[in-house]
């Protein structure tokens, strides 16, 4: 069956952003392979919010090919955004409702992994519904004594199983965690 | 110079303990080499209710013979409490004010490193003062949710280097950093 992945960049204390959305901690360590990883996948999840602002990002024309050439495969998988109401957006599979039904049906279909993107409002109700396969995470050498926490509001623990441990040269630690079930 | 190390079980969001005192998610390893560690050490820092706690613990006349040699291992180190006043205790060396001039003081002196065995509020002194050499995290694959975290109320950032990282058999990985200058 198809993963649903959790792909994300945290502090050493556990935050997705500061408090102002701070984000400039956030490294992207060119050994880390991220083409790897999105090679892996066919699907993006996106909440509404996250779409709005990267579901069709186009970078700057001054940037980088391999900017330029990450953004297009990113592009090309297909996407599917969970919102309160469907938009007119032809590149888009939006679902509205019964969320744990409806990515299950997408998991069971055959095809590559998913890709959870977020915002983190529909992280933590993927969290809660118990529908993330994959965690991997980013631990950044960096503490920011406060911010918007990856995991809030849990009904319960989690307990998780280890499968891999990457260092990267910047000092980046990604540890890679499946759902106990 | 000597260094004070903090040694810490953590979350993989971050807390040192459940909102109730819960340590039942933390695992000791076997082959985590904690004699190792200790044999690094030669004074320990508590804060006052640490001590009061595990300063002369005993482990249960039954226990094993591992655990007994490791607490004769800890007791047997040099040991320092930060109490807001001195107790009668022959055993200890009592720092009631100036600690920044004082850990510097017993930095300078000749020695192993120093283990900053807590509790929280001793450790968050020590952030807050830029008193930690070495920060070993170790990172537990168990998500609680809630409870006490290990950074709070920071007053800046902090930018590490990071500067080991151990994969454990439990699953814990232990990211060993140093303070940036």
């Amino acid at each position: 069956m198809r993963k649903v992945i959790l792909d994300l960049a945290v502090t050493l204390d556990g935050y997705i952003e500061g408090p102002n959305g701070e984000i400039d901690w956030c490294i992207m360590d060119e050994d880390m392979d991220f083409e790897g990883f999105l090679s892996g996948i066919d699907t993006i999840f996106y909440g509404r919010v996250s779409y709005d602002a990267w579901g069709n990002y186009e970078p700057d024309t001054n940037a980088d090919e391999a900017e330029k050439a990450l953004w297009a495969t990113v592009h090309a998988k297909k996407k599917v955004v969970f919102s309160g109401k469907a938009q007119q957006d032809s590149n888009v599979t939006y679902i509205t409702s019964n969320i744990p039904e409806k990515v299950d049906e997408i998991k069971q279909q055959t095809g590559k992994d998913i890709w959870l993107y977020g915002g983190s409002k529909l992280i933590t109700s993927f969290i809660h519904h118990g529908l993330i396969d994959i965690y991997r995470i980013s631990v950044h050498p960096t503490v920011l004594g406060e911010g918007k926490p990856l995991f809030q509001n849990l009904k319960e623990r989690i307990n998780l199983n280890l499968t891999e441990v990457k260092r990267f040269r910047s000092g980046v630690v990604q540890l890679i965690y499946e759902h106990k079930l």
